[in-house]
């Protein structure tokens, strides 16, 4: 594939009348009028910005379905009332086509890997396969459900060599796992070298009962289970003290920020200003969509840095920069992914339409991609596989129809 | 115009398959099956959602041409670095491209009316009503240019008998204004019974000088000059006392809350739920997009909510269904504006493609529109006129070249 024409931003400039040459899975070249072979599909860049993928590093993709079922209501009537007793119900149909509905949002926003955790994780990887994204899927772990390990192991043998599918292990937090269920993860991820997935610190009151129970912080907690590490994925971690910050930066954590799931729940702000410099590795994700309610990194961007600049009293706190750099390389490095606009890089992109007033003047690229564009882009490119093209997504009404009546049966 | 089997939302229900009847500027008739004249121009509304124009009640329009020109600094070097020194050299010329490049963002996101301060009001007057917009302009008045009072008043009688432009009374704020001109500013709305607008409580320097300058908040300050009342649409107030709150409330004043500036600027967090605890309409605006960076009201109902919840520590706080009524009818109440989706009212809506993902499932479109919609509208049509049709404005490529142009010289 050549995409022909195209807008790119190098070190932080934008340049224009590029050729990206894709040879299957990954860019072969980027230069100025690259020949092309006849059977090359060509793609027209011109007025158009080619980017690398975004990584949402935090979500439960099938929860899409349960977009805007419940909004505005305080945590815990949220879950007893509304969300548990439909998760009761779920089949592993509703899971398919709630996957399916998530990964057209994904698509749409030009995000081209997601970090997910939640149930029916066989289901979620074929349907994402399927659907031709990338993803980190981790079935959730907790005390309750004593299956869900072995399912976790098996989940990730059958999956392990994937091209696009990565398993994970997802203890779901400190309040839902024991001791021993988060000594048991920590060792199946680091036996099997695969990412481990959990939530730490989201409020105020997990905070209080680690204190009252263990009589350390979460962060500490799960320090002393030896589950701090490189390989871990963080998400929320908004309420830490500076001794948690500088030891989730001694071990290497990444933190995955959800300032809307966190704004929306009235969680708080995650110190995201001190965590940077402490040196932690931090990305950005959505949350699912019930507590979003949306997918758009795009969105969470902006909202992660003008709220982090308010915090902080500083409007130079959080620039777009590194907002950016959240969104995408801080994404590549958690998940361990071979990803960027750069030659030998696998082929994850999208081009976004320069053409729209939210780009004009054409100051700062990166300004206007973090301020200024709503999250939909023209072309989404996964694996060198062309995945939408002028917003088109094959399929995409079906999918609608489908997650639909998947929902009206749920609520019935 | 006839728009046909469209989907409403009445009384926070959605209903399908309706058509609405449009002749000259007005809504004529609501309903299923309207049957059309042979003149009749029929748009076919089928997987849509018709909704009422939005209102940005606070922005500064041609401030679109320095849109990312100079981001994440603080307010002072950004002002006296930056800004400043491109004001001065501002022409009609740029005004007229800005003003454009703004209406076309405003068309975009389903906004139909803007509520303006700034220079330049003529050639912002006369392009706006080119461009197809309503809008209330107010040439800033502050005292180190005096010539702007003799400006405002002629601006007012040549424009106060227009169909889409409503002059307005602008000035700036209690430390750029003195009390005669402050009191100067009031009399002449009154005597044009027209609108009048300010920036009021915008940072804590701002009350902080206020009460060494005259002894008074900034709210008490513009209620001892006459001031308050329900004239006034009175932009941010961010920072605001108990009693600034009941006054505000007492004297009928309308607030103009800008979420995403206050942030950006890290400014403050304003306390929407106590302003409508007590009763204040609060409307919603953007700001310039030198600030924000886009005029997207979408963004700012979204922002508004789940930064007031978070806020307010109650995820229940700030509901979708309001964040709608403050773009919407607060709007229309602060503006005196005979707008929304019912028969008689002015035609200025917008259609909406229900046939994307986040609108799936369709459980509550109102949570849909705040909390999952990226901005962009299919179809704008204002005052009976469509200006924008599945995403096309005639001429947007022209004003996107020019403006740009524009930008370029004024930084060359």
């Amino acid at each position: 594939m050549l995409i022909k024409g195209v807008s790119l931003i190098q070190g932080g400039i934008t340049v224009k009348g590029r050729d990206i040459l894709i040879e299957g899975k990954r860019i072969e070249k980027i230069g100025r009028d690259l020949p092309c072979s006849r059977s090359d599909e060509i793609l027209d860049g011109r007025g158009m910005l080619a980017v690398p993928g975004l990584i949402n590093s935090h979500t439960h993709l099938a929860m899409t379905l349960f977009r805007g079922y419940a909004d505005d209501m305080a945590l815990m009537p949220w879950l007893t009332e509304k969300i548990w007793p439909l998760e009761a119900k779920l089949t592993s149909e509703d899971i398919r086509w709630g996957v399916k509905l998530g990964c057209l949002e994904l698509i749409r926003f030009g995000i081209t890997c997601y970090n997910d955790m939640y149930y029916y994780m066989d289901e979620t990887a074929r349907t994402t396969k399927e659907m031709g994204l990338r993803a980190f899927l981790s079935g959730v772990v907790f005390d309750s459900k004593p299956q869900f390990k072995a399912e976790a192991e098996s989940f990730i043998k059958a999956w392990k060599d994937d091209d696009l599918i990565h398993p994970a292990v997802g203890p779901h937090a400190i309040y839902t796992c024991s001791a021993e269920t988060l000594r048991w993860a920590a060792d199946l991820a680091e036996k099997n070298n695969v990412v481990l997935h959990t939530h730490l610190s989201e409020t105020e009151g997990e905070v209080q009962a680690s204190m009252k129970d263990h009589g350390l912080s979460p962060v500490d907690y799960l320090d002393s289970l030896g589950l701090l590490s490189p390989r871990l994925v963080a998400a929320h971690c908004v309420h830490l003290s500076d001794k948690d910050i500088s030891l989730l930066a001694s071990r290497g954590v990444n933190v995955a920020h959800c300032p809307i799931s966190n704004l929306k729940l009235a969680a708080g702000i995650a110190p995201v200003e001190k965590l940077l410099s402490a040196g932690v590795n931090v990305c950005l994700g959505t949350d699912g969509a019930s507590t979003n309610n949306n997918l758009d990194l795009y969105e969470e961007m902006k909202v992660a840095s003008v709220v982090q600049k308010n915090a902080c009293s500083k409007s130079d706190a959080l620039k777009a920069s590194m907002a950016w750099k959240m969104a995408t390389e801080s994404g590549y490095k958690a998940l361990g992914l071979d990803l960027g606009l750069r030659e030998g890089a696998l082929a994850d992109l999208a081009l976004i339409n320069l053409r729209r007033p939210w780009f004009t003047p054409e100051a700062s690229l990166i300004s206007h991609l973090v301020y200024s564009m709503p999250g939909e882009v023209d072309t989404t490119i996964i694996n060198g596989k062309v995945l939408m093209k002028g917003g088109v997504i094959a399929g995409e009404d079906e999918i609608l129809v489908k997650a639909q009546e998947r929902f009206e049966k749920l609520t019935a």
